[in-house]
């Protein structure tokens, strides 16, 4: 068999590598983005992040972009892998998470791609902003979270602030990317305006710049009083929930809403509280809520009357009512 | 100087290391994850999570516990710190995603814990499970995000059933954690339920299990049919939002609802949209909705009717409206 048959039948492969390199510190990096990065013949991204890697690019072809230029990076990636070399895109953070992966599919997908056109793809996971502001403040995401972008440089307002409102109200802990730029400057007062609608001025609020890197800053504040904090580009924004606190300068989310252990003996033994077992739903979890709901229905009470205690929607409570009775 | 001078000087130090080794397999560990393992003299971990450490425990105590003894592999973590040992406490994914992050602290206060107390706390990020799970599937978390973890052990019913309907209605993609156990069955179902008050039957579901790990298994299915699939404890279940889409075999978001974008020339391309600029806030951005919202205002809308189209509250345009007009 000669060289060219062999090329024909195993065409040279390229291959694009989206790698989420974390916070920025060469040690929160994985192995798999380190050898993925290795790998690479070219690697392509926002200059800044191209720095925070730049001991690793010895003999490869760098490509520094600038900050909106995300389909332009994807695009260049695709016309590399299209000669047969592996490109690492690399993201700050998780290359899902606001990051390179999602605009990248979309140039594949505009050019005909498909797994079996000679171009592989693979996601290196890291750890996103979310995660590292959390590890330098405490445990802030300990109980049910989101992440909300404030950028609307590609999303409606109304549709920003009707996810603002949405988790004020529910009791998430939010973590809000991209709070604030020099262009930027009045979504996060209208983001504190929402929240305040529903949360407590004093709920607790970290905003962490540059976690892992040179210029770290982390500030502890309150919803009242974030925005007249030390906000940019680089800032993530943790807003507590209504059980959030600040102690010892950690921000901590309790696990759960329910109190179900007690401390004995100065924090040597925590016990269940009375009616709730360890390692089983609370008397409150869906089945034991389930249980009293049907029979304060069948007592009489009324559905809308109900749905309003539990700050349900009526047609959800009609239709668990519905439902026949749990066998709990 | 003598030695039991210097020993008052500088009383032995122990600590506490909270360790994220992300999805499980080592290459997705970061380097200071391994480092904090290689430091420890004592290392405690559910025990599914100690066997995917297993080659870097040697010499080392190691404590496994089950997967209820959250508050006990706390407590022992501060008794062999309080010894001046230092100990790793390994959570899957992220320690400070529903992980031992949060309980750690809540057992150092109970004890009267201090920065100064002679016991250092570090947590060490890693990639969630959510920045797993998505890695393998596509790139679905591309906008914003949340995560409820479905388990009624800690937190009432109507508190997750309220979140499920605020994130549904707030077009958010939801990562659901701990979505079924052997006795927890219904709460999937009942997810799905208020899902389906807000959320198309034909929205995209993707449903992994064990990801990065031996058994790994990744489905792809609709809200309508999600509760068919194989779901279980070492699943995570990843609800897409309403432009999320499906394209060989990957889940993606786009990164906005503008379609500020066109392609020409076949992916070759891409031109902003007339009225649009790249790397500025869209037309329907926070300036230019509030400008609108001034001038049909100022026309004579009514505040409730713009409230509905909009689908905020009332109150909230009308704060908006007694602003000063933007400088845009």
């Amino acid at each position: 068999m000669n060289a060219p048959e062999r090329l024909d039948a195993t065409p040279s492969l390229g291959k694009i590598m989206l790698v989420g390199i974390g916070p920025g510190s060469v040690e929160h990096m994985t192995g798999r983005a380190r050898d993925a990065i290795a790998e690479a013949d070219t690697v392509i991204g926002y200059v800044t992040y191209i720095k925070l890697v730049a001991d690793l690019l010895a003999g490869k072809e760098v490509i520094r972009k600038s900050m909106t230029e995300e389909l332009d990076r994807a695009i260049e990636a695709l016309d590399r892998a299209r000669q047969g070399k592996k490109v690492a895109l690399i993201s700050s953070g998780d290359a899902g998470v606001y990051g390179m992966a999602g605009p990248t599919y979309e140039v594949l997908f505009q050019a005909g791609w498909t797994p079996d056109s000679g171009v592989e793809v693979e996601i290196v996971p890291g750890a996103s902003a979310l995660n590292s502001c959390a590890a330098l403040v405490g445990a802030p995401l300990t109980h049910d979270f989101c992440a909300i972008s404030l950028s609307d440089l590609l999303t409606p307002w109304p549709v920003i602030a009707r996810r603002l409102d949405a988790v004020a109200y529910a009791d998430f802990v939010v973590a809000l990317y991209n709070p604030k730029s020099g262009r930027r400057t009045r979504q996060i007062v209208e983001a504190q305006r929402l929240f305040l609608r529903h949360r407590r001025a004093d709920t607790p609020v970290a905003i962490v710049k540059s976690a892992y890197r040179r210029r770290e800053q982390i500030q502890f504040t309150t919803l009242e009083k974030m925005c007249e904090a030390d906000i940019g580009m680089l800032s993530t924004v943790l807003i507590g929930n209504s059980s959030t606190f600040v102690r010892e300068g950690r921000m901590v989310t309790p696990r759960g809403y329910a109190n179900k252990y007690e401390s004995s003996e100065g924090g040597q033994g925590f016990e269940a509280r009375e009616g709730e077992k360890a390692g089983r739903s609370l008397s409150t979890g869906l089945l034991g809520w389930l249980d009293g709901l049907h029979a304060e229905h069948a007592a009489g009470a009324d559905v809308a009357e109900l749905a309003q205690r539990h700050r349900l929607p009526v047609d959800y409570l009609c239709a668990v009512l519905a439902t026949e009775e749990s066998d709990a």
